[in-house]
């Protein structure tokens, strides 16, 4: 059977789904299967419980009653990152040097601790919990877009050394960027074009064709789905959509903050269940700081829709990726879909 | 000191320059030196001299007189992938499925053989083997050019297992595609709105500069100049650029081909002395198919030049990456051009 050629809406992006290399979940288990994946050793670890003092001092802690900020009792913790990728600053001007282009790495770069166990899988926590954690995703960004010269927010989770974590205590990262990353912006101009094309919004019309075809859709509850994306670059890469639309994370209320917890949990089971639990990434995209008026900037309110995208770390991203920014994605996103919904 | 954000002028992608999270060539090294990363285990290989029979026929080698093709006796050999990307098939509509866009996976997918041996490594080949490697880079460009239907030929190389090679016997591979993809898109149109801006080829402005800086010149001969780029992504990583403006890395002539090798056999040489032997991806960036007419396609002539990309694997592509589009540099491409000028 002949690869395909899938087309990206929003990105543009195409991606070639080779069947000649079809592969099937036990082709990405570690040789001898999911036993021989040992966890990975640590020694002293700056996020376990009682060790609050190896890190800077915390910026919020959900914290039993009568602890101390700093010290233990605390279910999840937020901590600046030790070796931050960007430092708080103000408002930063382009400098230039000669031709090039530059500016002051101005931004916050923040830790959230997601519970004291190191053991402990963000998959794995009690519902209310995780509800917790992401409550905490929601207000730190609120905190962050407060400061109103940092354009977007990135919320992301490494997991695992071959998904970027250089420690394995479960955590999550926010990173605050002066100016609206080049990813965003390609979405958000591409969602605005598909919305005068098809009169909606892209990212709704998707999720309605998702669920009548079915043959990608992973798991459905009252206010979320997930799918394995038509164009997906990575096996068993999967996309998290809220059914209602909305650009900005920080809007999902709290009854839909249960249902999704619900869903990560989900997903997060069925990737393990799968794949022997790898290593990934979890990714979330939503609008650009809406305390800004940023000029020329179009429709974001019927035109985006905000999500997170999640995959494992199974194939090498390699030249032919870097060259031409499309993918070789060797498992049909159906196939991952087939496998993920029996996990 | 704080981290700097630096702009690619091409793409309009930024990178984050991580001051804080600074690093030497040492911190790369596997631990216990080079010595303790041990060349990669292999059994029985296609690639090898004497087992052509194992590979699909031979599209093209450079053979001793007298020698049968698919037989022994060749210096470089290309064989298409036996488990191809794309597969030749005439021009490809594109279809729909509800609002996804599709088209059969039609294209070309070969390898090209270095040499012979198995663990002689590109950057080691004598000068005129390296540069009759080269020529036939041009030559399978060329041939794969005349099909029409082919809007770009990706040509690349990736070295060891965490670049993304199957195989660790040294090759190359070229991939055709049906569409021009994204990557090449951004430059080509970027590289056009500079023209315009700058009243000359972007790059032949970035190498003027460069050359008269100097702080980022890793190497220079009579017809090429190599790099770190001011927003450079990775560690270490280099672009080579040629003296000569053109769009066309098949244009390039036979005593430049000689400054080439010696360009390539440079850089080779100082990744491998400074990161003890690293795996690393090798990238061309040329024009489309110039046989097309593409509609509405930019002024290629003035505005683009050709040039390949090299970087070493050294830190992991992780969620901020993957959610921004920019990247996270822990070494000042300034610090990685010394290290590689002294190598």
């Amino acid at each position: 059977m002949m690869s395909e050629l899938r087309k990206d809406l929003i990105s543009g992006r195409w991606v070639i789904i080779a069947t000649e290399r079809s592969k099937r979940p036990d082709d990405f288990r570690p040789a001898g299967g999911a036993a021989a994946r040992p966890p990975e050793a640590h020694g002293f670890c700056p996020f376990c419980e009682g060790n609050e003092g190896k890190t800077p001092p915390e910026v919020f802690a959900l914290r039993g009653p009568g602890t101390a900020a700093d010290g233990p009792g605390w279910t999840v913790r937020v901590v600046p990152n030790k070796f931050p990728a960007l430092t708080p600053g103000t408002s930063a001007p382009e400098h230039s040097k000669g031709i090039f282009e530059w500016m002051e790495g101005t931004g916050v770069h923040e830790v959230i601790i997601e519970n004291p166990e190191h053991e402990m899988e963000l998959g794995d926590l009690p519902d209310a919990h995780l509800r917790d954690v992401l409550r905490i995703f929601q207000q730190r960004i609120m905190a962050v877009e407060g400061e109103l010269h940092y354009q977007y927010v990135q919320l992301f989770k490494n997991k695992g050394k071959e998904a970027g974590a250089s420690l394995s205590h479960p955590h999550s990262q926010l990173v605050a960027t002066p100016i609206v990353p080049k990813r965003i912006k390609e979405e958000v101009y591409g969602a605005e074009r598909l919305l005068r094309n098809v009169k909606e919004c892209i990212f709704c019309r998707i999720l309605r064709e998702e669920k009548a075809m079915g043959e990608r859709l992973v798991f459905e509850n009252r206010d979320f789905a997930v799918v394995t994306p038509f164009a997906s670059r990575f096996p068993f890469e999967m996309a998290i959509y809220p059914v209602r639309h909305s650009p900005y994370f920080t809007g999902v209320r709290n009854a839909e903050l249960e249902s999704l917890a619900e869903t990560l949990k989900a997903v997060l089971g069925k990737l393990k269940g799968t794949l022997a639990d790898p290593a990934y990434n979890l990714v979330l995209h939503h609008a650009p700081n809406p305390s800004l008026s940023l000029r020329s900037w179009p429709d974001i309110e019927h035109s985006y829709h905000w999500h997170f995208e999640i995959f494992p770390i199974l194939t090498k991203v390699a030249g032919f990726e870097w060259g031409t920014g499309y993918y070789i994605n060797p498992v049909p996103p159906e196939t991952a879909a087939g496998f993920l919904k029996s996990a």
